[in-house]
């Protein structure tokens, strides 16, 4: 960890030690391909599936690192923390190993499945409204009454580090990559490929995909500082949630391009995922492969990474349902 | 092949010729396990994912076996075949590859994404209804203006002979099995089970697993002779054709047991599957698990394989519609 003063920031090193910490709770997670998608795209993907991944996604790497980092004054009171979903679960699972409790603010509309998972792991949960700023009110009530450790979702450099395992992962699984694409919401799983890639194959572009409906990533980007969204809608609910400082440290330095896709383009690439590659995977970790069908010239000819981030679904409310299939 | 007078026999020789001869056309599929299903059942699961084969099911291994070793005098006349489905689009893959005609009968009822591929690989399609007296009389019809290769989805040695290139792979894959469980429609699948383990791991159980409201295999298992349905009804679209000869040579040899299960529980095991494991599987490869978790004290503590068949689902059409989730 490298303290600026204003922030700590998550270093290679850490990276490192947060894969030893946290190997014995996560899968080493499969790369997938696919000729037909290869064909369609003119490019070579490679799908990294944390789809596959403990707790249904890759937040399970940051939270694990947080969890089983945790001193040990700190186990009686426990971790606590909002998300839309994922890493709600992921905390619960980690802390479910470490027998610690588990305090998660969750927005009502999260999906059923979401808040059963949580449950399920042992996580204690308090609604919110679906909107940044309640969410963080009642987070503040929770977090002042039980003291337990905050663990952000994303803007904290020990789920930052943990996140970054995971491309560290993809780059030993495949060789030669030209190109990394992940989804951005608040930009944790974006922050650790950087941090990982600019590290180990500085010459890899990474590119974040995100939703028009909740473009603020990719509006950030091109204004050169933070802008925030209050509650923007998309079939893509891992990714409403706004960069935060540590986040936009990363993103604003090593990212290549911010790249988006409407809500059909996304759940036209999902339905597509699941067809073709028989996977479950969310309307969020669809967004990689919507950008790049909608921007082949990016893309043709390289060889590409590709971050299936999570496959926690409501299968009873599929985007398509009522459309032709 | 052994040539008994009433039928044509594949030996575990035809096993091996098969895998050199579509080797260049199939995947070897991988091996998912899941820490949760295992729990739950109290056996180690070890899941052949089939559904992520070529042409999105194990059918396209007997089809291609039988395409690629098409004599060069029928190369003209090519192949035709009658199926519920996924035989049809896997001879079409196959036969899309070899260049050659292939002509399909199916029922006017299948699942439209399996018409849609079909077409898409080439194949030609002549809809009949949803009864196997139907599907065989528009079959004659089409196989004599035709002239082309019968290529039977089960009843076939050369489709018996690569199926068993599936069991080959998964002994190669996972040590020291003590069961594997395979659905059962016509028998294909359990038939090439059969002639391999038979050949080289002959204590490993083999369990076939079939839907109650088609439950031809059980009934024929117990009576000791085939009993054959006429167009019975199941989510399980793949398994409702009857055992013939040739796969009932194998099934009434081999099989450790036939052991059923109800529509309720087949759509829970496949929705149990997609939620936990993240993969998108047919009606028909949910049989297995829902045997296993209806009859625990049968796979306890037992190393078992489950053969999941395919996942060519109609993605707008999925049994629990309509159902909570």
């Amino acid at each position: 960890m490298k303290d600026t003063g204003d922030m700590i920031i998550p270093t290679f090193d850490d990276v490192i030690a947060a894969h030893e910490r946290i190997r014995p709770h996560i899968h080493k997670t499969p790369v997938l391909t696919s000729s037909y998608l290869n064909e369609l795209t003119g490019a070579e993907l490679f799908f990294k599936c944390e789809n596959f991944q403990k707790a249904g996604a890759f937040k399970v790497r940051g939270a694990s690192n947080a969890v089983f980092g945790l001193p040990d004054d700190m186990l009686e009171k426990g971790v606590a923390t909002h998300s839309s979903g994922n890493h709600a679960l992921s905390l619960s699972y980690a802390a479910g190993r470490r027998r610690i409790p588990c305090h998660v603010v969750m927005p009502r509309t999260a999906p059923q499945a979401k808040k059963d998972a949580v449950r399920g792991y042992g996580g204690i949960i308090t609604e919110c409204e679906p909107s940044t700023s309640s969410r963080e009110a009642v987070f503040a009530k929770v977090h002042a009454e039980t003291g337990a450790d905050f663990v952000h979702p994303y803007n904290d450099p020990r789920v930052i580090a943990g996140q970054g395992t995971c491309s560290r992962e993809l780059m030993e699984q495949v060789e030669g990559l030209d190109a990394v694409v992940a989804p951005i919401g608040g930009g944790g799983m974006i922050s650790g490929t950087c941090l990982t890639l600019s590290n180990i194959a500085p010459g890899v572009e990474i590119y974040a995909a995100e939703p028009v409906n909740a473009d603020d990533a990719a509006r950030s980007f091109r204004a050169g500082h933070i802008i925030a969204d209050d509650a923007p809608d998309t079939v893509a609910d891992g990714l409403k949630v706004p960069l935060k400082e540590l986040t936009w440290h990363f993103v604003s330095r090593h990212v290549t391009d911010v790249l988006t896709a409407t809500e059909d383009e996304i759940v036209d690439a999902m339905q597509l995922t699941w067809k073709r590659m028989k996977i479950v995977i969310e309307a969020s970790c669809s967004v990689p492969l919507a950008v790049i069908l909608k921007n082949p010239e990016v893309f043709r000819g390289k060889r590409v990474g590709v971050i299936i981030t999570g496959g926690n679904v409501d299968l009873a409310k599929l985007p398509w349902m009522g459309m032709p299939g």
